[in-house]
C-alpha cells in the first residue's frame, strides 16, 4: 500500500484571488514543499514557511500524515514541477514548473509528465495505490482541463467563498491564449495539459493510466483536481475502473457537483469526513467546518483510515500530536500566511 | 527512527580491479541507483540493473530493506551526487558525483556536501538515526580520506580479496595530485574529502555533526567508509558519542583493523553477524559467508534488528520473500554482473 503525492507549482496560483493561500508569491512557491515535508516528516525540515494558519486552517497534511502513521503505508512524493526545494525525498518527474495559464502553451512538458507517470505507475507492485496532490492554484488549471476536454464540471476551492467566477474568466483567456475553444481538447488529454493545466495533473493520469496497467487498483485522492485527473484518463481512452475518495466538504460544494461529473466519468466516488468524536479542539473544528476542505490527499486518507478499520478518534490523536510538534517547533511561523 | 542511505557516484570506480562489482562502467553507474530502489520499494522500480549476481550475492540492500520493514523505521534516500537517475524517492544534496581522485581536487563540492548534511541532519528529530551508504568505489575514496586525515587505518572491501595494494597507489597517486602528504589534512576535513575522498563521505559526516547539535543519538552503519565518516567528524573537532555498527565480516577482516581504529576515534563498534537459523538457502549462505560483506547499512540495519528484539529467523524469511520478489520480475537481469 502506497500514498503517493505529486507536488508542483503553477503560476497561475500568483493570480490575484486565486489561491486559497493568499497572495504572496513566496509563500505560494513554498507550499507544496512543506506539505510533503509534513507527508514525509510530520512536520517542517527545509521549508522556510509552515502551511498552518489561525483562519485557513491546518494544512490538509497533517491528516494524511496521520492516517500513514497509523496504517502501514509508504508515502512517496513525486516532484512534479515543484518551483523550490524541499527537504522531503522526491522522485523527479524531470518536469519544469507550469506557467501562467494566461500565457500559450504553459505546460510544454506535459507529454513528458504523462510518459514519467506512467513509467512510474507500470513500476510499482502495490495491494492498492493512493495519489494525492499538492500544487496552489491546481482547482482553476483543474477547470481549465475539465473545460478543455469539454467535460461538463465545475470545481471547488480551499477558500469558503469560491471565485468560481474569476476561474472561469481565467480559463477563458487561457483557451484564447492558446487557441482553444471548450471542447476542442476532448481525446487529447496532453493537448488539454499544454494548454491550460499543469504539471501535477498530467503526471497523476499517466501515473494511473501506468498502475492501471500493472492492475493495481488506484484511488484518486482529493476533490475536483482529482476528477480533472480521472477526465484526463479516460480522454486518452482507459476505461478500467478508478475510485476518487474526497471529502464532504467537496461532494457537499454545491457549487462543484463532484457526484456528476464522476458519475459521467465512470468514477467510482467515496466520501468521507474528518468529523471527531466529541472534543474541544480549534484544529479539528477547523477540518470538521472544512478549513481546508480537501488537498494533499486528506479525503483519500480518510478513506483509507475507514478501510483499515481506523477510528476517526485516533486519527484526531495523531492530527493534533502532528500539529502541536510543527507549531512547537516553529511558534516563530504560525502566523506566516 | 530513522535510516539514511546516501548514495552516489566515484569515478575512482571505473579504476580496473578497484570496485567489488566489476568493470563494466554502466552497471557500476546504475548500483548505487538500484540499491536505493531495493530500500524504497523491495524491488527495482526505474535502474536497468539488479545488483544481484550468483558469485558476489544479492546486494545488501536486500537486509537493510527486510529489517526496514520489520521494524518500525521510516527510510530517506539522500542523492549524494549519483551518475544516473533512480526511481526511489531523493533528497538532493545538490552536489555532483567524485571525479577519479587520481585527479586533482574530484570533489570540488565538498563543503557544499557537508553544510547540506549539517542542515539536513540538525532539521531532524528521531529518536535514533541509522546512516549508510551506496557508492561503489567507496572504501578507496575512504582510504584517502583516512591516509589525508593522517588516521592510522586501512579499509575492507566487498571482494573475498582485499586489492588494498592497488587502492594504496591510487590513494598515492590522489594524494600526489592535489599536492598532498599523508596527514596534511588533519583537521581539515573538507580538504581531504576534496582531495581524495568523494561527496557521499562529506554528507554522511555533515548528517553526523548536524544530528548531532540536534540532540540525535547516530548509528553509522556500514565498515571502513564509517570509519572514515567518523573521522572526517572528529578532524571537524565533535568528539560526541559516536556509534559505528558493522559485520563480522568487516571486524573479522585483518586487513582492515576496524576495532583499533575505532578506538583511537572513541567510536563505539557494535558488530552483528548474518548468521541465520537452520537453512538450506544460497542466498542466506552467500550472507553468511560474507558476499557481499558490508554495504548499504547492512550490519547497521541487523543491530537495529537486535535492538528491537527481531529475530534472525524474520530477518531471513523478509530477505528471502525479497529476492524472491526482485528476481520472478526481473529473470533477464539475474546474471548481468
Amino acid at each position: 500500500m502506497r500514498f503517493v503525492i505529486a507536488a508542483g507549482t503553477t503560476l497561475t496560483a500568483n493570480i490575484d484571488g486565486i489561491s486559497g493561500i493568499g497572495t504572496n508569491r513566496d509563500l505560494i512557491a513554498h507550499v507544496p514543499g512543506g506539505d510533503v515535508e509534513i507527508v514525509e516528516y510530520g512536520r517542517i525540515v527545509r521549508t522556510p514557511i509552515v502551511p498552518i494558519d489561525p483562519d485557513l486552517g491546518p494544512t490538509p497534511a497533517v491528516v494524511t500524515r496521520a492516517v500513514c502513521n497509523l496504517v502501514d503505508c509508504e508515502t512517496t512524493i513525486v516532484d512534479a514541477g515543484m518551483m523550490k526545494p524541499t527537504g522531503a525525498p522526491v522522485v523527479d518527474a524531470e518536469v519544469s514548473m507550469g506557467e501562467d495559464i494566461r500565457n500559450r502553451n504553459p505546460v510544454p512538458s506535459a507529454d513528458d509528465a504523462f510518459e514519467f507517470g506512467k513509467e512510474f505507475g507500470r513500476s510499482l507492485s502495490e495491494e492498492v495505490l493512493y495519489v494525492g496532490e499538492s500544487i496552489p492554484g491546481g482547482t482553476t488549471t483543474a477547470l481549465g482541463v475539465l473545460t478543455a476536454l469539454g467535460v461538463d464540471a465545475t470545481v471547488s476551492s480551499s477558500l469558503p467563498e469560491n471565485p468560481l467566477n474569476l476561474k472561469q474568466e481565467v480559463v477563458e483567456e487561457g483557451l484564447e491564449a492558446s487557441g482553444l475553444s471548450p471542447g476542442d481538447a476532448a481525446g487529447n488529454p496532453i493537448l488539454a495539459v499544454q494548454s491550460v493545466g499543469d504539471p501535477v495533473l498530467a503526471t497523476i493520469a499517466g501515473i494511473v493510466i501506468g498502475a492501471t496497467e500493472a492492475d493495481i487498483p488506484v484511488v484518486l485522492a482529493g476533490g475536483t483536481q482529482m476528477v480533472a485527473a480521472a477526465a484526463l484518463v479516460r480522454h486518452a481512452d482507459v476505461w478500467d475502473p478508478l475510485t476518487i475518495a474526497t471529502t464532504n466538504h467537496i461532494a457537499d460544494d454545491e457549487s462543484a457537483n463532484i457526484e456528476a461529473a464522476a458519475a459521467d466519468l465512470e468514477v467510482d466516488l467515496r466520501v468521507t469526513s474528518p468529523t471527531f468524536p466529541e472534543h474541544d479542539h480549534f484544529v479539528l473544528e477547523q477540518l470538521e467546518e472544512g478549513a481546508p476542505k480537501e488537498g494533499v490527499g486528506m479525503g483519500g486518507a480518510l478513506h483509507l483510515a475507514e478501510q483499515n478499520g481506523v477510528e476517526l478518534a485516533d486519527v484526531a490523536d495523531e492530527v493534533l500530536g502532528i500539529h502541536r510538534e510543527i507549531l512547537d517547533q516553529h511558534p516563530e511561523f504560525t502566523y506566516n500566511f
